[in-house]
């Protein structure tokens, strides 16, 4: 056993604050990580308030996580003590189903589903088939924490070329928005249009850009059509039906990062025949679509959550290769609550990244 | 000029009755033909009652027709006159923007769209770009009409082992359930839901067996469930929740032919990871559906409508090499809006079929 801090939320109403526990040592085929930058995801928020009814209390948030092994179980071969590695959004998953045999853990069919890094496991024993909890835990704790212990599997390799505040973001906004543009084919001279221009719409656009698209942001804030211009990216305000209007039937790929309930209508209208509108933010009914518009084109609207282990490295290494990585803003932990609120106020075009040192300090004051 | 008589409305609330008009002399590259059977397909009521707004009044029904051809206009080489021949919900097509020249005119992004056999063109010219209108027509008139003339590449050729009234059905019901299932790729093996035990779902699960999937039907109608076991198919009732629990991450491709607004949510639960359900039955607004169950397993919601000419062919081709069909019940003209009545009671599970010879006995008389 390590002992261990973390920031936790007890109830749906309270604010995150310290909680001390203990980490397991690591298994054989585990390894232990010292947490160095967790960054801060918008569906963070959502779990401490329970906005899914699901969430476990207390909550100790945290799936953008990246640190140094600082001990290795046995059999360990992927990973070493001193590697700087990354952790994501499932820390095991069944590893027997049809998508954990064809390498698409992050859909996982096993009775608890993948077992996600904090509030795991995603379907609790007493919601899963026969009452079975394959993970034998009740609720894991993420990333906003000193230490964190892992199946070396689910273990990701930062490239050197990658600051570890950077990389942090990239294993949540990074590969959510990769793994269903590689799904869906996005290729040089495709037209891609982004929706919401928060930590995914900023990571999803660098990401197309570098994929050879042409991008379109679509952002409800005047104040960001230039940053989203910045980036090689044309911006459309998404209020403006005129702009809107004109693009009709006009896009190969679309990527809606609107964590919230939204109608998505104007964006079925602006896909070319055969293309897909993939929602990733949104893990909630959508406003109704009418099926006039999709039938007309053949369109379809499909859902996505987050990536696979091997796009997550994959990911990894194309931002490292491309030079591109998220806006991020590092924040000491003791600021949490206030980011948060930021957060959820607008959309945050960079991404806060927790500086685990802070709480360190706290802990050794 | 050809005298002409078909059954109309004349507005959202009439009933339908004999209407005398006038049909052009077929022009270079089209043909006239007598037609000798008209299926009735759901979406006539939908029009006629003007449920989507667009209806032009009169409103003569009619996109399942078959019948012979009389007259050819000049350069006509695909049809001679005797031909039994097929005219399904297309008569016209812009002929020159991308789904056109790649042979998916029922994606015809011309100003107009496709031109539709009743009721075009699809987008009057009032409401397309510039108001153009590329036909030069304002209201077509469909196949509850004693004579009909259309080019000559929109014209289907009835193989000879398919009876004509059974043929009728295919041009609609046919083709609009066999373009999904071709697009997303059924194959033998593959699970298949059919959604809706009507006219479309009937045929769907005719054509799915023919495909080698295994059938599920879903009813809500109790009665019709030893009707789908007859086809070979599995039946359930879409409001035994038992079963549908039990269906969960299930099928390869779901096929939704409900004509009218509804919850496709059990449904979405039911498909496969990466899987599609395509609602081709109701052209409105769905009620809203939970990203959170489509995203956990990158299931998609698509729509679609009809399908090519093409396809149009090769369903024809298919039934008559599989010895399949759609169930019809035959009925003179002046059954129509008794008809109508039956079909909006419940899910009809043969076919209507009009035998206008009994419209032209109405005529000499």
């Amino acid at each position: 056993m390590t002992k261990a801090i973390g920031y936790a939320a007890n109830h749906s109403f309270s604010r995150l604050k310290p909680l001390e526990f203990e980490r397991d040592d690591p298994k054989a085929g585990e390894v232990e990580i010292e947490v160095l930058f967790c960054g801060v995801c918008h569906s963070d928020i959502h779990q401490v308030k329970n906005e899914w009814g699901n969430t476990v209390y207390p909550c100790m948030p945290g799936h953008e996580v990246v640190g140094r092994v600082t001990r290795a179980g046995g059999s360990v071969t992927r990973h070493k003590v001193g590697d700087m590695v990354g952790v994501g959004c499932m820390i095991d998953s069944c590893r027997h189903c049809e998508p954990c045999r064809e390498h698409e853990e992050n859909y996982c069919e096993g009775p608890n589903s993948w077992l996600a890094t904090y509030n795991g496991p995603m379907v609790p024993a007493a919601m899963s088939p026969e009452h079975t909890n394959t993970y034998g835990r009740d609720n894991t704790y993420g990333g906003y924490s000193t230490v964190i212990v892992v199946a070396e599997d689910f273990v990701l390799r930062i490239p050197p070329a990658l600051k570890p505040e950077v990389a942090a973001p990239i294993l949540c906004a990074g590969v959510t928005t990769y793994s269903p543009m590689k799904h869906w084919g996005v290729k040089p001279g495709h037209t891609v249009g982004i929706i919401g221009f928060g930590g995914l719409g900023d990571m999803a656009a660098k990401l197309a850009k570098a994929m050879g698209a042409e991008v379109t942001l679509f952002t409800r804030s005047e104040e960001k059509l230039a940053e989203a211009e910045k980036l090689g990216a044309k911006a459309v305000l998404s209020t403006d039906k005129t702009a809107v209007a004109a693009l009709k039937n006009s896009f190969d790929f679309m990527l809606d990062t609107v964590p919230e309930k939204h109608d998505v209508n104007p964006y079925v209208a602006m896909l070319k025949r055969n293309a897909t509108l993939a929602v990733v933010g949104a893990l909630e009914p959508l406003a109704p679509v009418n099926n006039q518009e999709r039938a007309m084109h053949r369109k379809s609207v499909a859902g996505s959550i987050i990536g696979s282990i091997a796009e997550t490295q994959e990911v990894l290494d194309f931002c490292a290769e491309h030079g591109i990585g998220p806006d991020v803003q590092v924040i000491p932990i003791q600021q949490i609550n206030h980011a948060y609120k930021e957060v959820e106020h607008g959309e945050v075009r960079f991404r806060y990244v927790i500086d685990l040192a802070s709480l360190k300090q706290e802990q050794a004051a």
